[in-house]
């Protein structure tokens, strides 16, 4: 199998496919699309993910053929499949599941586009409200995780897997969104644990 | 193993697990939780789940022993794992996902929230301008649907799986969010086609 990853590391969705991919050593081509300019609205963008995001993975087998996969976790849930980063089925599969989903309804929304606002856009005058407005999910997302992560090292337990990825990728860049995470104490901990998991590599 | 299912039937995400449960003939208690008397903030329920959001499904076994998982995609990949509705691995099983979280991300936000603004809270002074600002991104989502199920009868192919149960829930009753149908026919032909699968049960 060959693996071209279409992403723009500014981005934690796309982060996370790079951090799996290095825990895993898996060798794999990135092909840089820039979100700022709007390369994922080229019409040779839209025929590989017509939802016009990234991260996209293209799979190649022996024979030539590829194969096309978008979601930041269902991208993580195929290359994990067989690893120890994620079990194989039953309850502790779906509980990676549902941190997973967790992360894109509950915390997505508020800490990664506050940080996109923050950051990349420079909090303009239009999107101020919007901004302010993301505070209240996030903490609430990030009390949520709090509670969990204070009774397990991990999300599943004691091992990590790949919820701990999706949470991890932009909860550590919260502050980059205006989350201070000073009254988190256990995810704090949690975030230095992760960063010790080898193959780790940094966002930026 | 005994099911629990905390639920309202108005919402398209319990509702997932509903269609799921009667599609395999899976006995359960299905206990009323009023999401419009805000039932998911009460104590008691905070301790099922902290997020404050059903569905939750609580799985006891033999020994009296009880489990908890939240997510009704999470919940349908748990209880449809070794059935026809879920492949076993693999591409096939990640696509469900990828279509799974274009669902809770692309979808829901903008066709559910609308649907709720409009159904449930019968569209407040307030919350016009967001009612409205729904529709474009839920337009969006059905035209990545279209083009999809142009191209094949169900989402994964020739046979129906739980990510065509999370795109149903709420896409069937998108109307009541105010988006007509009319210009996604291979949407309204799959629409039909789910209703066909041997133990249907609609949402009222």
């Amino acid at each position: 199998m060959k693996y071209q990853v279409y992403g723009d590391m500014l981005s934690g969705n796309c982060y996370k496919i790079k951090l799996l991919l290095q825990w895993l050593g898996i060798e794999h081509e990135w092909i840089h699309v820039d979100v700022l300019t709007r390369e994922t609205h080229t019409e040779a963008f839209l025929a590989l993910n017509p939802n016009a995001k990234i991260p996209v993975l293209v799979i190649e087998d022996e024979t030539g053929k590829k194969e096309v996969l978008t979601e930041s976790n269902a991208i993580l849930n195929y290359l994990a499949e067989g690893t120890p980063y994620l079990s194989d089925s039953g309850l502790a599969r779906a509980r990676v599941l549902q941190w997973q989903f967790f992360e894109q309804y509950s915390h997505e929304p508020y800490i990664a586009v506050a940080r996109f606002i923050n950051k990349y856009q420079c909090l303009p005058k239009e999107r101020e409200e919007e901004y302010y407005s993301k505070q209240e999910g996030g903490h609430k997302a990030l009390k949520v995780m709090e509670k969990q992560l204070a009774a397990a090292p991990f999300f599943i337990g004691d091992n990590p897997t790949i919820a701990d990825i999706s949470l991890y990728a932009y909860t550590h860049v919260a502050h980059e969104g205006g989350f201070d995470l000073t009254p988190y104490p256990h995810i704090q901990a949690w975030l230095k644990r992760v960063e010790q998991v080898p193959g780790y590599v940094s966002m930026e």
